[in-house]
């Protein structure tokens, strides 16, 4: 079992890639507040997940360091002294990577080298913890998909995040570096870029909603999806970064309570008190693209970890909204009426995007 | 079923990456046989399988383009017009990729994204033919091992194969470049490198037997593995190539008939009439790296394409003796006497090495 997270950080140094990014923002300020000595590096490239506001609960406590992953030199340093390493920095958009692989191919898997070779040299004894996604699986051979499902991933972006996971996996068999190894379902909450709806499905929707827009519903809006709060991301990866029986294993986060596309929308409408929905077509690309229903199978972190999420759809979609309410303007600045129309076409692509 | 490979050929074009090395110059021959334009892309990288000899009976029929498989612009122009792409460049030392991850990662990861970008942007009714390696599989899990079997990879090159061939998968799923993807068992034969033992463990063994060297068995030399010559690998790379329903599969290449080292080892001794062998201790390094017996299932390969090896393990290792002995000057140079004790630390190396 692991050690009481409320203790097992008090005085630990923790480096955390992607740190001004959705999750990553979230677990800086959760381990600052755990008495951490936090370093977060992140590039903040245009587009991708980061931003300055996310880390402003903490911004005195946390130590910011700008530079992007594949920076041999910069992470040479950065690692040494650390205990713990997150590594969440990474392209994440399944689109963008079919459009130009080699983003992910640099970012994602080179990145994820020149970090592990880092630790290799200047700190072995650190501990890992690494987030990839469920999309490592592809399409669903049985459900809920548990970690020894085929992966099959459809997409260049899903390819780097298991190519990395499989890296990390040799340095810490050959190695020795102690890591953890977790395939992140669909999150949402506070912190998530809100400005384009390439990534992050379910916090785009509450964009829309928000903005009184109306929320899309492709097909018959039957498809499952799990859907996990950032704070029980967080306290997945925290806890088990501190489990030594999780080192070398790979972990589903998620919940095991499916959704429909259908009721993940009507709750999002219910809890914001704003927007509507609608049905829409499948275009043929889509449809192609659209990996059918998914959920995760988390025994593995409950037994080993001691972990399950605790927070409902219905009460993560509340704090959500509250702080996309108070912090609006930090993520997106255009008013409800002024983008109705124009941003359509961006509001149509959102069932095809991923964590 | 495949069209027969003797007619399909003719008058075709083909390029072939890595077409100097091992595998990639015994196909360009075949295929300059069967009446195929081909193109032979090789950068020549030290030490790797590259050997302008190996393309000497060919040498007025083939067309030789060095240049680096992560030369985007090369690439762009070397595609078009090819009516098939035999991809086999790599960098495929197991060892070097532990030492050193990103030649693995620059060169079989990013250069199958070049070349196949190249194919969609300039040249997407080629048809592809990847070489994977059996490594992609790691340790068995049950034997003989089919195509569905977990794919834990021990090592970065192991990974590197591994992505590449998933990213070659996508782009024949979202994109519609029709590939074979094969994983390659240990193949032998003509044409291998010879100055080194980091790979090809079979031909390995053949040098050291050639001069006269005691080879090695590791452990009571039991371990299985099956071993396929190359001429029935180029027809099992070539007749893929021709059959439709091979397209988006993924094939292991190799014999179903396991040998244990020590077989082998007896076997090259007799065949070779040189040579000898002892057995000697595994360190503790080389057990933790041996992933244990293995050998393929073929059955996916000889139902759907139509193949199966027709060389047996003497048959292979008397044709592979008789090119060495006639060529030998070509792949190595040091007389046995004077290279028998400075290259004994480089035998002792032979069974850590993979295809």
């Amino acid at each position: 079992m692991s050690q009481a997270v409320e203790t097992a950080f008090k005085g630990k140094t923790a480096l955390i890639t992607g740190g001004m990014g959705f999750i990553g923002s979230n677990l800086a300020i959760r381990l600052a507040n755990l008495g951490a000595k936090v370093t977060v590096l992140d590039s903040m490239i245009p587009d991708y997940g980061g931003n300055e506001f996310n880390l402003a609960p903490v911004k005195d406590r946390v130590r910011i360091n700008y530079c992007d992953i594949r920076d041999e030199s910069a992470l040479d340093y950065l690692v040494r002294g650390q205990d713990y390493v997150f590594h969440l920095a990474g392209q994440v958009c399944h689109l963008m990577s079919l459009s130009n692989p080699f983003p992910d191919i640099q970012i994602n898997i080179t990145g994820t080298a020149v970090l592990m070779e880092a630790l290799r040299k200047f700190n072995p004894n650190a501990i890992c913890v690494y987030t990839g996604t469920r999309g490592q699986y592809g399409s669903s051979v049985s459900l809920p998909v548990n970690e020894e499902a085929p992966t099959n991933p459809k997409g260049i972006y899903e390819i780097s995040n298991l190519t990395a996971e499989k890296i990390i996996k040799v340095y810490n068999d050959v190695h020795g570096i102690r890591s953890v190894l977790l395939r992140l379902s669909n999150i949402y909450g506070p912190r998530s870029q809100m400005k384009h709806s390439r990534f992050g499905v379910c916090n785009w929707f509450v964009r829309l909603a928000m903005d009184n827009d109306a929320i899309q519903v492709y097909g018959d809006g039957s498809i499952l999806r799990d859907f996990c709060y950032v704070d029980d991301t967080v306290e997945a990866i925290i806890k088990s970064a501190v489990t030594p029986k999780a080192y070398g294993e790979i972990f589903n986060v998620g919940s095991d309570i499916p959704v429909s596309f259908l009721e993940l929308v009507k709750t999002i409408v219910d809890v914001a008190k704003m927007g509507s929905w609608e049905y829409a077509e499948f275009s043929a690309e889509r449809k192609a693209q659209e990996p059918g229903d998914f959920y995760s199978d988390i025994t593995k972190m409950r037994e080993i970890v001691g972990w399950s999420p605790t927070t409902t759809l219905e009460q993560g979609l509340e704090k959500t909204c509250e702080y996309y309410r108070k912090n609006r303007d930090y993520y997106w600045s255009k008013a409800p009426a002024e983008r109705a129309l124009k941003d359509m076409p961006a509001a149509k692509e959102a069932t095809a995007t991923k964590v």
